[in-house]
């Protein structure tokens, strides 16, 4: 494709995507279709000669559209809000244009030093201090890989530079929490920790970890000659946004040498907020933390911050240094594939860098401010309304609630909850997530894409009354 | 940024996209910018009022610009190429448009076929049997992670599912080669291996592993109560595109249980050229291999190619199922969550799929086999020169070279050489990559930018005479 013809599909293609997010309203959230119904469409081979663009373009909309489920669709409240502005997505388009790869400082200056200054406009934002160094990661999930990696080569002295995990007599131990996230208990597996030596710390009454029975299992471990390595603290749990009190489980950390690593992949975003800052308190204790900018705070997939207190014990756990990587710089210079699992990085600063100077920072807190009092007025609704329930308290911009009605109960109770959101999200009309709380099925309603306003959150709220006590 | 403020900014960057494309021949391949230059000239907090687009769009020219290594200039023959045609660029721009994420098949239905469709595209057309399952991640050095966690947990029985590594008796070996990439080491130290249990296998003078001395190695380790894992074979090594001999090695891998992961992150684009196929003979037998698409082949990074032959086990090491992820059709669907660390997905297949349509398998061919020829081409031209040395045969794209004047050797070769290629790169006239070979530094001339035709490389041939033979 010349860069005359790019010029010519790219306009179109400009214009398809302001097309599409104008007239988000008309779509069906969840994508209407079946399994392998996208696939069937699909030649089951590559073409050995060109394609007409105009074909390509129509089957874009043909085939591949109907299978989307609309993440930025004002009437999406499933799972996390994972917004992608206008202003992120043209700097994406910056990205990929240029097409320069940060393998080192050298290979892109512009690439390491736009990613240092951004992640660190982010860290003021949040209110860290200036003891935390920042870097992008793709998702959450590898940035807690990456710290659990560099809390067992903290707690072994380094064993990958010897006899590695199998040359340390005491089994290290992981502490997380029920409520964590799924991608804690996979990085410590794939870390190396087994099964055995991952301890769930039980939760208090708001989902929250308890500091007290974490200090208690460090006891009982260190009794029996184990070897407590890291916790993993979680501020916005994914079932409830449950905020687990850092400070106390940062004491507990510090007493025992502990690495702590705080989710904070959700809530991160509302520490931009003042009023929502307690939620971390200690947090300046925390070895490690992420927070997903790609999620509530807006900037488009992906762009998980890692920050880190001690980038030097970062980089000798990550760092390789073949001579084709070398330049006369290096002592002067960042080099982030030493911050990461991956040698190669696009340029995702720009993204950042675009939807922070299109909005400043006021605007951000405005709109989280905004998806917060919508959250509560529907906790608000919900609370009043006989048969219904709100099961946690509603810390941020997720709300999850029951509808039970009288006699119904068990299994039957979770046939009635999981029948009323399937029913909703086949309508289109919006999309939630069920998920089991206590043993129970209920449904999360996350409030927080970019264009929600009230008016969508009060017809969610008659669309869930309607689907959960009509007949059915 | 409302729909008609991103048509407006986004046609204008798209135009920005095009002239950058169009006059990629004017910029210095090299950013000639110092540490520090772009971060100092970037206020130190973010804004906290929106600003005008058109002032980040002005910042974009006056201070990142002069910081970008130019990877799509015909003239950049640096590290591996990095191509990122067009049609990729809009198969991106959509992807972030439409800002769906992929943590399940329900949550993007088209997310998850079409990269089913596509990567099984592209295993026929690099001439991989049906046996195989594809998957994109987002670069080699997490594809071979991936691989050495799989091969750790087919080792022991999935040991993560009990005590994990620590309570492996015997230690495990990972055998890879002195020329393989650095990110394989990596990959082998963060998966819990110790360097002690990381064995170098010695290599040939073509620098392939020598496949004998791997079997001599194995039988010395499993003769001392070791437990060998699994070996690393690379098509197409960093240094000099070296060629380990699969077939061979698959051999002794299948003799003693070993896992055998291949990285051809570069020379798997080149499979599909049939005459090149040779270089992976043996392939069938292999349990993983990592294929760049984001390097020779070009589309946009990060798109690298992960296939495996037994996708249950792959899945079981991945694999997580929280409630709040599950859907009624799990059992009919694929769920690439479970097929690699990250759970969240962009809609990376699109890039894929735009840049095959439009240019056709044929083309694709026609620009690999061009590149090659124009590599051949400065072989014989250096070959044939007084003075110069061809160091390592050119299997594909990649010429290895030295200009040894009469004389000189050791350290005052090293910093002849190295001086040379630095000049090259400061004046900015094309980007060259020294590298370290049997202790010698010498100069990579990898050929195969998108836009590199045979001037280019003439040019490149005058330049390289006349920095290294002239006064210095």
């Amino acid at each position: 494709m010349t860069p005359e013809e790019f010029r010519r599909f790219g306009h179109q293609l400009v214009d398809w995507v302001a097309d599409y997010r104008a007239g988000l309203e008309a779509h069906p959230v969840q994508a209407p279709v079946a399994p392998g119904e996208i696939r069937a469409q699909l030649p089951a081979s590559p073409p050995d000669q060109p394609e007409d663009m105009q074909a390509v373009l129509a089957d874009l909309d043909r085939i591949v559209m109907p299978g989307i489920t609309h993440w930025q669709s004002p009437r999406f409240f499933g799972y996390f809000p994972a917004n992608a502005p206008l202003a992120g997505v043209l700097g994406d388009l910056v990205s990929t244009g240029l097409g320069v790869i940060g393998l080192s400082w050298q290979s892109g200056p512009a690439v390491t030093e736009l990613e240092e200054v951004v992640t660190d406009w982010v860290r003021q934002m949040v209110g860290l201090s200036p003891a935390w160094s920042g870097v992008i990661q793709d998702t959450a999930s590898t940035s807690t890989l990456v710290a659990l990696l560099c809390a067992r080569e903290r707690s072994t002295g380094y064993a990958m530079a010897r006899g590695g995990l199998q040359a340390e007599a005491a089994p290290l131990v992981v502490y997380v929490c029920a409520q964590s996230h799924s991608s804690v208990d996979k990085a410590a597996l794939l870390a190396g920790f087994g099964r055995d030596q991952v301890r769930l710390v039980p939760f208090d009454d708001a989902y929250a970890m308890r500091a007290d029975a974490l200090a208690a299992m460090v006891e009982e471990d260190l009794a029996r000659g184990w070897r407590p390595c890291a916790v993993v603290a979680t501020t916005g749990t994914t079932a409830t946004t449950a905020v687990d009190p850092v400070g106390a489980i940062a004491a507990v950390a510090r007493r025992h040498g502990l690495w702590l690593h705080v989710d904070a992949a959700m809530a991160g975003s509302a520490m931009i907020l003042p009023e929502c800052r307690w939620m971390w308190d200690g947090i300046e204790a925390a070895d490690s933390l992420v927070l997903n900018a790609h999620k509530w705070l807006g900037v488009p997939f992906d762009c998980s911050l890692y920050f880190v207190r001690d980038p030097q014990h970062l980089m000798r756990v990550m760092s390789t240094n073949p001579s084709f990587l070398q330049s006369s710089v290096d002592g002067q210079v960042k080099n982030l594939r030493d911050w990461g699992i991956p040698l190669g990085r696009r340029f995702r600063a720009l993204k950042l860098w675009f939807v922070i100077r299109e909005q400043g920072v006021e605007a951000l807190r405005a709109r989280l401010r905004r998806d917060m009092a919508n959250a509560r007025w529907l906790a608000e609704q919900v609370a009043a309304a006989p048969g219904w329930r709100v099961l946690a308290p509603v810390a941020l911009q997720t709300v999850c609630l029951r509808h039970e009605p009288p006699g119904l109960e068990g299994a039957a109770l979770d046939a009635h909850t999981t029948g009323w959101a399937e029913r909703i999200n086949r309508s289109g009309a919006a999309y939630l997530t069920p998920a089991v709380l206590d043993g129970r099925w209920m449904v999360r309603v996350s409030v927080g894409a970019e264009t929600t306003e009230h008016a969508h959150v009060a017809a969610l709220w008659d669309a869930m009354r309607r689907a959960a006590e009509g007949p059915g």
